[in-house]
C-alpha cells in the first residue's frame, strides 16, 4: 500500500511519542496504544503486540472512521475506543492510552471518579485558565467487551461537558487533545496530578 | 531584533538549564518559567507555553526591569514575580520557577512554611557553611493575579534577611542565585531537602 | 573455542536484555544473572561476578543442559536453577534472573505467594487473554545450596499447571519465556504488578 | 604541574565514577567526594565545589597521606575523612562518599547502626560469600569539626572486624573498596539495601 505523506508524518509522530511515554515507564511490556487523526479523516494507530517504546514506522496502520482496517494489518482490540472518541469530538486529533501505575491505583483506591482540583497545572488541559476550578476524571470497570465498554464510555461522556480523559480500571487512562502534542501535554499533566493526589494519601501529616 | 551576545549566552544557559530540570520531571507538560538577569540590566525570560524540556534560543523572549517586552515576543503571565525579585535583590542573577512535585506536597502538608534543619546539604545554599543551621522556605496561597501575588511575596521578604525560595502552593518553587548554576544548585538542593522532609513523614519508624 | 553463530546472536541479545535490565535499577552491584537455549539444546549463560548493566559478549560462556562449562569458562552458582527450568520446559527458550527491590519487598510482605488478579496487565504473560484471571508467584526461602533450592523449585512445578515466575526471598526473581523479547515481557508485567501491589499496601484510602 | 599516567587513569575512573553515581540522584547540588589511592601511596581526591556529575579531569588533585596538597589546589574540607579511612586499611584504595537521599533517611530513623541481614545481595560486599549473615552500618553524628568527627569514626572502627561503610546523619555515606569498580559495588549494595529498609517500613502488611 502507498501511504500518504500526511500517514507518514502522524506516523513518525507517534513512534516518537512512544518513545518518550516509554521513557516515563508508562507502557510496560507491550501494553498501551495510540493514535492520531488524518486530515481526510483515516485514522493512523499502533498495531497489536509491539512494544510501544521501541515503534517503527512499519508498526503503525491505517484504518477507517469505523475501525475498519485500510491496509491489511491487524489492529488491536481497543481501536473501538478510539473511534467512538473521534465520531463524538470531531476536533480531537489525537488519543494516547498508556498503562501508567499512577492511572492503576487510583481506580483501586478512588471509586468511580477521581477529582482534581487546585492545581496550577490544570492550565495545561485544553482552555482552562485558572487553578481555582475543578476537573473529574471518571473511572470505568475493565472489560473485554469492547463494544459494551465503548458503549459505557460513550453514555457517560453524554451527560457531561468537558472531559479531558478516563481510567479504565486496572488497565490505565485514555486522554486525547487536539493535537499529539496536546493528547501529550494532558497525558504528563493528568499523570503528575494523580502523583500528587496518591502520594497526599500516603504522606501523614507533621 | 539583533539580540547581544550576552543574549544568546544566558538563551543557551537556560535552554540547557531547563533540559537538566525536565530530566528530573520537574516542569510537566508546558509548565514552569526560567530567566536570567543581563549585565545591561535587561532581562532573558522564557516565553509562554512551551515544554522547558525541549526549549529552543527562539523560546527565550527580551524584557526590560519592569516587564515590558522588547522584542515583540509574548512573555509568561508570571513575568511579574521574577521583575520583583530582581529589584528586591540586586545581586542575584538567575530565577528558575519548577513544578516539582514534591514542591506541591509540601505546600499541601506543610502549613505557611517549611523549615529546614540540621542537613549537610544546607551548605549548597548562598554563604551557608555549616549543618547547625536553619532555613525558612515560605508558602504563599496561589492566586491568578500576579501583581497582587508580587505583592503578598514582596510584603513577606520584608520581614526576613535571608530567603533562598518560596512555594506557591499546588504551583511550584521559586528560587534564586548569584548564577544560573547557583539557582540551579539552589533547585536541587531544595529539592532534595523537600523529598527528605516529605518521605521522614511518610516512614515509619521500626 | 569457536563459537556459533546462533551462540554470537543470543549473546548480543542478552548483553542488550542487560542494558535494559540495568536501566530499570534491577541488577545492581554485580548480582543477577540470564540465559537462553541454542537450537542444539546449549545453553548461553552470563559467568559470575560482572554488572550485568555492563556485559560484553565475552562475558556470555556455553554450557550444556546439565550445567557443564562447555568453553572452560566458570558459570554462576546459580546456573543449576536455569537448567532445571530448561529441562521442565522443553518450549522455553530463555531465563532471567534480575534482583529489583519490588521482588524483595513481595517476598518480606506476602507469605508464601502473591497472587495477581484483575489487572490488564496480566495478558502480557503467555496465552492470556482476559483480565479476569489470576496468576499465583511462589515465593521460596532463599537458600547457598542450589541443588536443594532446584528441588525444592521443582516440585512445587510439579503440582501447578502454569508458572511464570518465581521469588526467592530476599534474593530476586526468576521469570522465563519462549525468547528472550518473551522473558522481557514477563519480567516487566510482574515487575510492574508487584510494583501496584506494594504501592496498594503503602497508600491509604482517602 | 606534571601529573603521572596513575594519576590521570585515577582522575577519569573517578570522572566516570561521578557520572554514574550522579545518574542515581545521589550527589545532587554540588555534595560528595571521591577518591583512590596511587600505587606511590599518593592519593587522587576530588576537589572541593564542584558538581560531582559533571567532573573534569582538572577537578581532580594530588594530595599525600596526610592530606597535605601536592598540586596547588584545594581539597574538600572532608579530605582528613578519607586519609584517616586509608591509613587504617592498607588493602583500600578507593573511597566513595555521596549524599543519597537512602543514607539521610536511614540516619533520621534508625538510631547508631541500621544492620542489614538475609539478603542475598550482602553477597556483593568484599568475601561475603552468603546471604546468611549480617552486616552492621554505623551511623554518627554529623561534625564541621572534621579532625573530630575522623577521630570518632576511627575509634569505633578500632571495635570492628570487618566494616563497608558509615553514614554521618542528615550528611551521607561513606564507602569504599579494593578498587573504585568494588566500592562502586559496595555503593550500589549498600544504597539498594538501605531502600529495602526503608520501603519495609513505609508498607503494611496485607
Amino acid at each position: 500500500m502507498q501511504y500518504s505523506q500526511d500517514f507518514k508524518t502522524a506516523a513518525i509522530a507517534l513512534c516518537n511519542a512512544g518513545k518518550f511515554i516509554d521513557s516515563k515507564g508508562w507502557v510496560p511490556a507491550t501494553s498501551g496504544n495510540f493514535s492520531a487523526r488524518l486530515p481526510d479523516g483515516t485514522i493512523a494507530i499502533t498495531t497489536s503486540g509491539k512494544h510501544k517504546g521501541h515503534l517503527q514506522v512499519e508498526d503503525i496502520m491505517l484504518i477507517d472512521h469505523d475501525a475498519n482496517s485500510l491496509d491489511g494489518k491487524k489492529s488491536s482490540a481497543e481501536t473501538g475506543l478510539h473511534t467512538t472518541l473521534y465520531k463524538r469530538y470531531p476536533t480531537i486529533q489525537a488519543i494516547l492510552h498508556p498503562h501508567s501505575i499512577n492511572a492503576i491505583l487510583v481506580s483501586k483506591i478512588f471509586g468511580d471518579v477521581i477529582v482534581l482540583e487546585n492545581y496550577e497545572l490544570l492550565k495545561a488541559m485544553h482552555s482552562i485558565t485558572t487553578h481555582e476550578t475543578r476537573i473529574t476524571v471518571p473511572i470505568f470497570a475493565n472489560d473485554q467487551d469492547i463494544p459494551r465498554l465503548a458503549h459505557v464510555v460513550d453514555q457517560y461522556l453524554d451527560t457531561v461537558n468537558d472531559c479531558y480523559g478516563y481510567i479504565i480500571a486496572g488497565h490505565g487512562l485514555y486522554t486525547w487533545g487536539e493535537s499529539i502534542l496536546e493528547a501529550l501535554r494532558h497525558l504528563e499533566a493528568l499523570d503528575y496530578l494523580f502523583d500528587c493526589e496518591l502520594r497526599l494519601h500516603g504522606v501523614r501529616k507533621p
